[in-house]
């Protein structure tokens, strides 16, 4: 089974926005075991999408379209669609009462061209819209299959997960399972360097590094019949993997290091607050992103200036006056003063140069210190990160979860 | 003069990688006034390179593709280009000094393969690449025009912009300016009901509406001979625009509401301090990525627990037993408590069910109440935001710097 991506949108054209949904699905799609030719991308006009279609089922048998099912009349993917399928468009009666009972429950005014909306192919089948009023639409015709689907990720991603992804699945014999090995502390050419050997002489399950923004995912994807005899051929090489790697692997499923932290620390029943001067909320809010945090999260703090790092977590005025609000003391003492005023177990905290301005050529701009208290003890890193500001806070936020990490699972 | 973008990778269609390089150069091409209708993405395969080569012709006049140039026996966009205009591949003298100096520069040892990158297609113009070891190339027949450029953006883009953007310029008359109007506070189908007269009544300059996660922006985009007639086509309308939306737009340039309201808060010499609930840090972090925040930015609190709540903000505990951590009363203690506390003229405070849990009938997942301080006054706002945990996140966070800057702007 062969599939195409056609994404709807003259912003895609202009550079406004980057195609992600193209990502997405392409994963997705390889993960199904379903084979993709070609990608196209077309702007909001009636003849260029007629002819994106007419190509595209030259090749291939699904056609899925991202974006133009909108409220505006620049959005004609949907009725684009119907004429070419030669479908009559029918005012969906739940589609529409969705429709307006999204307005309703937001306490906002519904405008006419939202209705257009809840507007459907004959015969379509309906695809859910939780997250947004444009409902997806699955066309099936003389063995063609049109997916359309919404162009903002938001919506897009939910529906494909809830409804194509189950009728995609239907219709295909092989599957495709990844493993994703998720990696920190180690960079990408050192793990390329590891592993070539192994990677070159694999074809089932292959193994491909990926750099993420901060840290390495290695993913080993393996093909068969079921689920069960992928996992199975995946299993050697995972184990083989996380051997070499030891405690860099911090994941073998996807989460982030933030869960794996939030995890320990309701597992091992500690408590933890924060105390950031340059990643400015970072890590709690990052911490934040695990819905359970709830129970150990009991404080944080965003320590920006001198005096909120000796009044409101006791740094010593003569530590701030001698080392410097970013030094190992500052540090040092900032994790203790957080940990003891918010009452936790456990505490993370940085002080550093995001710069652009600030730095100096003893404490360049991307020095951070980031101090880790866990019931009495405290550990320091230096780290000397590069790129922009927002590069180096969420370095600094990543580097300190996950120093986090590596004590707990000691503990 | 029209283009058309190709892609070519099967990294892309496995969506291992993202195709940032079609956003930069659809940006490029619409700045250069060179009209795009299609990009494609195709695989490292001869017969389907050549399909994407015969299709973007029928249609387009330049071809610029992306990809393949490397070392690799899977590189072979170059081959594929030389055979389709039948010309011969030769090896380039220069070019294969410059493969060699590369590695000895490197210390690193160069394999054979990698001289395959200097060989180059009869009669063509060679871009030179100063971040890697693949020239770029310029094919030029029947006025028809080929564009070979490197697949990663780092190689990709310093040469575009010192070879090919010069070499396009030359033959283009005309310029595209665009100018963003960002707008919170007003959905995308509002704002098109409001304008949808004026957008179809426009063709010089272009009006176009784009959702944002949070927030639209309506763009508009004028075709003129030169900048300065350019930004004469766009005044009227950015009047007409910004008369109608008031306080809604925010910007006229592209920064975000963070910058907005630090800017204001130095301007106006206002310090400021952050309490957060559900938000966790979100916003102090978002404050945060304004570099010069650090002059008024005096304190963040993430008060998660009741507890942080009382002891951190002062919150009464009757307060939090009669109305409940995410009530009016509650959000109004912590912006007095936490502006008193860190002793700033304003602070911004959230309480709020961010979910998957912890909703009820009256309370339900997305409400979260807003509070504002400024110089003693308190300003609350209920919110109910949809999506998940993290959309809620944001919209709170985007909502309640915008809800700062509106009152900001009138002091």
């Amino acid at each position: 089974m062969k599939a195409e991506i056609i994404a709807v949108g003259t912003e895609i054209l202009l550079g406004d926005i980057i195609n992600s949904n193209a990502q997405y699905l392409a994963q997705e799609l390889a993960a199904l075991g379903i084979d993709m030719y070609y990608q196209q991308v077309v702007g909001d006009n009636e003849k260029r999408i007629i002819h994106a279609f007419d190509e595209a089922y030259t090749r291939s048998d699904i056609i899925i379209t991202t974006g133009g099912l909108g409220p505006t009349n620049d959005d004609i993917t949907k009725e684009v669609a119907s004429k070419y399928f030669n479908k009559k468009l029918l005012s969906d009666e739940k589609s529409i009462e969705k429709i307006k009972g999204y307005f309703k429950f937001r306490e906002k005014k519904m405008t006419q061209n939202n209705l257009k909306q809840g507007v459907i192919p004959e015969g379509a089948i309906i695809i859910n819209n939780n997250n947004g009023t444009a409902p997806g639409v699955i066309i099936e015709e003389n063995n063609k299959i049109m997916i359309l689907l919404p162009g903002p990720p938001k919506e897009m991603k939910p529906m494909f997960e809830a409804t194509v992804k189950p009728y995609l699945k239907n219709r295909t014999s092989s599957i495709l399972i990844s493993k994703m090995i998720k990696i920190l502390g180690i960079g990408e050419s050192a793990i390329a360097d590891e592993f070539n050997e192994l990677m070159d002489a694999q074809t089932n399950p292959t193994i491909a590094p990926y750099a993420k923004e901060v840290g390495v995912i290695l993913r080993v994807t393996a093909k068969a019949n079921n689920e069960e005899d992928a996992l199975k051929l995946i299993e050697p090489i995972e184990q083989q993997i996380k051997d070499r790697l030891g405690d860099n692997v911090y994941a073998t499923e996807d989460i982030d290091v933030e869960d794996v932290v939030a995890k320990l620390l309701i597992e091992k029943k500690l408590t933890i607050s924060t105390a950031e001067s340059c990643t400015g909320g970072m890590i709690a809010s990052t911490l934040i992103n695990y819905p359970g945090i709830s129970e150990v999260l009991l404080e944080g703090a965003v320590t920006y200036s001198n005096e909120a790092k000796h009044n409101r977590l006791g740094v010593k005025n003569e530590t701030l006056e001698k080392y410097g609000a970013v030094s190992e003391e500052t540090a040092r003492e900032m994790a203790i003063g957080i940990a003891k005023t918010a009452k936790t177990d456990t505490s993370i905290v940085t002080t550093g140069i995001a710069g652009p301005g600030g730095g100096t050529r003893e404490k360049p701009v991307g020095l951070v210190y980031i101090g880790v208290y866990v019931k009495g003890e405290v550990t320091i890193k230096r780290c000397i990160f590069n790129g922009n500001r927002s590069r180096i806070r969420l370095q600094a936020t990543i580097t300190a979860l996950d120093m986090m990490r590596r004590i707990l699972i000691k503990k």
